[in-house]
């Protein structure tokens, strides 16, 4: 089973900073990252995982500032680095958009990293999908779906044959003879396609992974077709077992018509764990964070969700009928209004579902039956490993290195000690070969 | 006097990666440049500093692949946010151009940085001069210089006005009463300029330094003036005493018309400093150095310096009459071509004349020696400091730590303990204000 630790600065839950133990200045505090990463490093996770956003969260101010998601934090490239220094054995996955940044600096920057690193970094892939971000950039607003991912294709074909300049053997560094590489061994890129033109080479050497490690999270159908193609580990989320089996075969399957073995794509879902020494105190801690929600913070996240602004009704009363001609997600709409409707919840009731779990898979429970829940999905198709989203930091990071590790450990399901030094070796990836020239002209 | 060591990963000499006790795989061995940091640190430099390119430097292969500068190495950023994990008080200075980057990317990784090291990095600030740049970004060529200048204005002004998003005491983080900041002390840029349309606020609170320090190397018209507006740390290069002291007070005058007092704006120069125990020594190592030099690199550089391939000619020979009509920089040929006819100099001597010194004043001498020619430009109005480019690292770097520093203490001018804790703290520079909105709105 494979494990990554994904941090929201103050944790995944949307009040996880008002907890009493949580370190509600995360977002730029470095000593409390690197704890968070040596805490990992001590539980044996393959990765920990930054998300990424590029502009501050829109939203009213009255309700922006009682949250801290998305507000202000690291940049996490920069971030990443420094934990590098830090830790020996631990990899780290950082989220980069192809939206706004150069393909040519991005293989530059995760080739640096995985020097830095020793072979420990993965490229989480994103398309922005926020035109609060495009502002921030020069546009008004995103690029439409396909073109999107059109671009997130080319530019990651760049990004992968940039980082294949150069052989692994080009440096010969011979003080003797005065050679310092074989100009053989390093080849320009002169792509020019849809959306970039670099000419190449790029002037870091071969990573030492060959590439960073490739992650995506992908469930549209582009976004799957997206990870097929290019992912090694998948960052999922689905709510059911039965969805996550669904999801994890069609992306298997999906990942075979290029080509790929089953073992070359992860599926590891993003899960939120209520750890407790009890089903009771997990229950209660679980209580707790949600009563912290605050309503102001809760309508706007459920309006949000919606698509229709229910900040004008009574908190406590029903969830009146809505309409949804200019929603942007029928979807979401239907399955959020018909849930309130089927449970008879209020909107406060409804609130907490929507922004307890953001949309994750939840489990409360003790280090047994969070190890039951997980074992049960690993062991059943429906996830290679998984994403833990501890709901406040560090408190609940350490209560799953210190309570669920040793469970799975003990289970023998999960790794006591590291196979390799490089993130490739310990997630049992293939490092890949450096392609023949004629292969990288493509797109 | 202020103090930079500025790494080319194995030194500054052309031939530094030959010399028996350099690393020559320093361009990605992070132990080197944590090695080289933590002496820098040992030795109470001000910062380290860390050129950039963001190409593989463009040559015929056959000298290419003979020299190890601006070939392939770790790229800035990504380093100095390492390095900072592993150091405690030693300052970052880090090249970012204004060409191939995004005001928002820039703007938040060095605010993300100045948090990670607790507030001791800079930006130096480049516009790209080199049209192999433009190719890896989508561009054929480069702007012309004037354009760079006027882009770069604009960009360093987002940039400062991004980093006075928020207020340093925005974020209350109040977990009773549920506010996370006081929406009244962040604003939006709402910047539309020529170059360049920034919504803001930046995602990441106000620097510790208020703005990370601004480095500039100005030596144009366009370049002084944008450094008398904005550079805060000035890395010249001059070679006599006479022409430093001309550029100082042009550059004090200049900062003056800012409304700047002439401490805010430091002029440290370049010197490559060639340290022995005693004067003979000095001088061998000097000479061993430049007997390392490979003919085929010193005559690519000579043609890359006088504009004319003189590759055909016989190297023991003198130096023929050349065509000068398509010359790009006519003051360089003029120069190197004077000097070659007044002293009688062969091609080979030549070329060492200008590759060993790479353009930068080059000091041959024991640590009195050294001290004394430092001492000098210092207190005759030359410069506030200098940047040190040991000439192969990490040797002559522990030899300028262990032997010079000492010297300049014992005279009393320069540091035996760091003043404060951020980098401004250090150099004596104010920590800038955060600026009122209405002042924002500029260029």
């Amino acid at each position: 089973m494979r494990l990554g630790a994904f941090f929201n600065p103050t944790g995944h839950h949307v009040a996880s900073w008002r907890h009493p133990d949580a370190q509600a200045d995360a977002g730029v505090n470095f000593a409390h990252y690197v704890e968070l990463a040596q805490t990992a490093e001590r539980g044996k996770f393959d990765f920990v995982f930054f998300a990424d956003n590029v502009n501050v969260r829109e939203a009213r101010p009255e309700a922006l500032s009682r949250s801290a998601q998305y507000i202000a934090n690291f940049e996490p490239l920069t971030l990443m680095a420094g934990l590098a220094a830090v830790t020996r054995r631990i990899g780290f996955v950082s989220t980069a958009s192809t939206s706004w940044n150069e393909p040519y600096n991005i293989a530059r920057k995760f080739a640096s990293l995985d020097h830095i690193s020793g072979g420990r970094v993965a490229w989480n892939i994103v398309t922005s999908s926020v035109d609060g971000e495009a502002r921030n950039f020069g546009r008004d607003r995103i690029e439409d779906h396909a073109l999107r991912y059109e671009r997130a294709r080319e530019f990651t074909h760049v990004v992968c044959d940039l980082w294949d300049s150069w052989a692994d053997d080009a440096f010969l560094r011979d003080k003797e003879s005065g050679l310092f590489f074989d100009p053989a061994k390093v080849r320009p890129l002169d792509h020019r396609g849809r959306f970039y033109s670099v000419a190449g080479p790029l002037n870091v050497p071969r990573p030492p992974q060959g590439h960073p490690v490739l992650v995506q999270a992908g469930s549209s159908n582009d976004g799957r077709a997206f990870a097929a193609e290019f992912a090694e580990a998948v960052f999922g989320n689905p709510l059911t077992i039965e969805w996550a089996q669904g999801y994890y075969a069609d992306l298997k399957q999906r990942a075979a018509t290029f080509g790929r073995a089953p073992e070359s794509i992860l599926i590891m879902p993003g899960i939120s764990t209520y750890v407790g020494r009890t089903a009771k105190e997990a229950q209660e801690l679980y209580d707790e964070m949600q009563a912290r929600v605050d309503p102001v913070v809760g309508i706007e996240m459920l309006s949000a969700v919606l698509g229709v602004d229910v900040s004008g009704y009574p908190i406590d009363g029903p969830l009146p009928e809505l309409d949804r001609s200019h929603v942007g997600s029928q979807a979401s709409f239907d399955n959020w209004t018909e849930l309130a409707r089927n449970e008879k919840l209020s909107i406060r009731e409804l609130c907490l579902r929507v922004v307890g779990a953001r949309g994750k898979s939840v489990i409360v429970g003790s280090a047994v039956q969070i190890a039951d829940h997980m074992q049960t999905w690993f062991e059943n198709g429906a996830a290679d490993g998984f994403n833990i989203m501890a709901p406040y930091l560090p408190g609940q990071h350490d209560a799953f290195v210190d309570l669920v590790i040793p469970e799975l450990q003990e289970r023998g399901i999960f790794r006591t000690e590291y196979e390799g030094t490089t993130l490739r070796e310990n997630l049992g990836l293939a490092r890949p070969e450096r392609k023949p020239r004629r292969e990288a002209a493509h797109v």
